[in-house]
């Protein structure tokens, strides 16, 4: 029998943090008040979030101590497996070592707890008595609302409105953690007001859905607001990822040759390749490689500017791949890939060349994601498929080229609620949905002049 | 920080089965000929069967190897975590230590591929090319699903017409491992058209499901039959969970004074208690509870007698608990609880007084488990949830009782799948359903004479 998993003891989970920001190869850019637009400090952020978390999301300290109760509530289900994916390999025929770091184990089923739970913590530690968020497929939604149940906090989630009615099992999650969740746009907004005006039909977009958050939290003193991707500080969290996987890996007595993650708003990718950074630098040969939909292919085909963060530009400006802010991407079935934007960090790293893209459409997606759940039994969420996807691909590759390359994946998890999409793959109704050249510049040429 | 995880090594996974038909107190009673009422004999099984099954079915070996080929697959997921309930303990106030082993690890989310994966393994290397099986919740078929998809086995599944309807995901789940799904009653088989005569609109049964699957089994040469329960090698397959356990709690140096399963057909219960009773029988002190819905009491009402195990009458007379083999129970979302019968070996073992057996409603079990989201994170199957709800009643009676005893259950699989369940308890739109004494005299008095 051949070992498939490796194991870390609890007492191995990561103790601290790796915060990129003390290696990264340049200075950043700063994010912008989307007002004035000039550089925006602590205050101006103050009213979103607590303090122990701003001071994570300027912070250029290299290593960053994991509370104690952080850990606690982390140990539920961290170290997660790294698994050997000796079937897969077996059905691609590669001569790769394919290993996959699995974040499905989480009660919330992704990757997504890594940040809500320290979160939740710092505000609870701070004071807040309520957090508003916004969810797109729900995975980040019901992450914080397990997170908010285990700290005694209230939460609020804006659901972007065609999930809601779509995805009744991820707000039912929500609700048994204990969290409120409104299909957004909503009419208690000034922010979905405005939308609904516009457009009373319409069906929410993350963009959309942030703002209405955002606007919640700055209007409500006790009340403060919380991201599930794109800033420093949830990269940061995410950290344990990668942090896990290099221990992992050295267990083995692996290298990684190729580290691949799907890519919406650089969370889960940004987990698994930031601890590797330091490596790379160094002289060590690792590809980083960001999977990204066809249909909202931000890092691929977008520009490396200034843009808001949110639809109706509450949130700060800050330097990104984007597609612009007034992009609707297409439904495709990874609702955690729709986003316009990228995270600042991982947005750098591409533009700088440590970070390698890749598009891949849905077709290909799901037929990776299907081969996979025959030969290594989980069936993963279609956001995950992308790195999968990837992953097969260099797998491929080094078919070709007759290379034993170590690639390393992160399957951020599982698909049980996303099975809607299998059995429209199953029964060939899913189609491919590619941006047009045509709509790409119509939103582009939207961007703000900075 | 405590350490909540007890987790082995992979290299740990059991290589033998535990048989406890090697230690029975008494012997048992044979199944009989649901025709002619006699003492069944191998050849009697093996239109449904291969006789690698069949041989551990009668088999009084204590220890079975298990395949090699089966340890392969096993360990895409085993050994699974035993988890320390420490915020459930400090919920209830408990001086208790309470365990719980989680199954909901597996690709398919339950214990259920204890013994699909054998089962399927055996059927390959028998030659069978297609396996017939009923599921009710679907717990069982899509772990069968899984297991013909690793062994390249084609997979007909007989799904109960209701879950079929109201249970796309997990339909959805077992064509995506690439399995037929029909909703039973069926007009394909000569059992289904006799029910749908009697009633078109009958929305089926596990019973009228089995019927099914037992008739396209004995009816193809090329087709065997798979059950998920009852029968002596599902629950010897399913001993892998009560070996494991019992490393673990030797680990962390603690006896079991509790053992606590859901109880529908037994499988996860026996696959818990039953490498206990060796400790019982040799006079360690350790109580064994079967826990049950109160709307399918089959051991705490039923009588223990010779009854089909199937509502046609196809399947072979077995000496059990039942309720009779016309019960319909009431709609509960526990659908893998709702059966009128129950294994032979818990039964005896019931009836020896060996294992306990108590009923809780529908609504203080989903309480339980509501409880349980919000402390330890994992949403529970409402199968589960009964497990959960008898070790909450332990850990109560140990406060009273000011002692500190250890508690261990079978969280048997996640609640992903019954997510509608939890919606109706949010909303208060859960009813508790309780047998009626009228009900269960008509049942009982259908029963067969022997």
């Amino acid at each position: 029998m051949k070992e498939r998993k490796i194991i870390l003891a609890e007492r191995e989970i990561p103790r601290k943090w790796y915060n990129v920001m003390a290696d990264m190869p340049n200075p950043g850019s700063p994010p912008l008040h989307p007002g004035t637009k000039q550089p925006i400090g602590p205050a101006d952020l103050a009213p979103l979030f607590p303090m122990p978390i701003i001071e994570q999301e300027v912070s250029t300290q290299r290593w960053i101590d994991i509370p104690e109760e952080v850990l606690d509530v982390l140990s539920l289900w961290r170290p997660t497996p790294l698994f050997r994916a000796y079937n897969l390999e077996k059905a691609i025929g590669t001569p790769a070592k394919i290993f996959y770091k699995y974040e499905g184990v989480a009660p919330s089923g992704s990757h997504k707890p890594n940040t809500a739970v320290p979160q939740a913590y710092y505000n609870k530690i701070s004071g807040t008595k309520r957090i508003a968020t916004e969810t797109g497929a729900g995975q980040w939604g019901s992450a914080l609302s397990f997170a908010c149940a285990k700290f005694g906090l209230e939460c609020t989630v804006y659901m972007v409105k065609v999930s809601f009615q779509q995805k009744p099992y991820r707000r039912i999650m929500m609700e048994t953690y204990g969290s409120k969740v409104m299909a957004s746009p909503t009419n208690t907004t000034n922010s979905g007001r405005k939308i609904l005006e516009q457009n009373p039909d319409s069906t929410g977009s993350l963009g959309i859905a942030i703002s209405e958050a955002v606007e919640d939290a700055a209007t409500h003193d006790d009340t403060k607001y919380s991201l599930g991707s794109v800033l420093n500080h949830v990269l940061l969290h995410q950290t344990v990822i990668g942090l896990e996987t290099k221990k992992q890996l050295e267990m083995v007595g692996e290298k990684a040759d190729v580290l691949i993650g799907a890519c919406g708003g650089g969370s889960n990718l940004g987990g698994l390749v930031l601890p590797f950074v330091p490596d790379k630098l160094g002289g060590q040969k690792i590809r980083m490689v960001a999977v990204e939909p066809s249909a909202c292919p931000t890092l691929t085909r977008g520009v490396y500017a200034y843009d808001f963060g949110d639809t109706v530009g509450l949130a700060p400006l800050v330097k990104m791949y984007t597609l612009g802010s007034q992009f609707m991407p297409a439904g495709i079935h990874a609702g955690g890939l729709r986003y316009h934007g990228d995270s600042p960090l991982i947005s750098q790293l591409v533009h700088e060349k440590m970070i390698e893209a890749v598009a891949f459409s849905q077709l290909d997606t799901f037929e990776a994601a299907t081969l996979f759940a025959k030969t290594e039994g989980i069936i993963p969420a279609p956001e995950s498929a992308h790195a999968i996807k990837g992953a097969i691909e260099e797998g491929k590759r080094c078919s070709r080229e007759n290379k034993s390359e170590t690639i390393v994946f992160n399957l951020s998890g599982h698909g049980y609620f996303d099975l809607s999409a299998y059995d429209d793959f199953t029964n060939r109704e899913l189609v491919d949905l590619k941006l047009s050249e045509d709509e790409l510049k119509r939103t582009l040429a939207a961007l703000p002049q900075i």
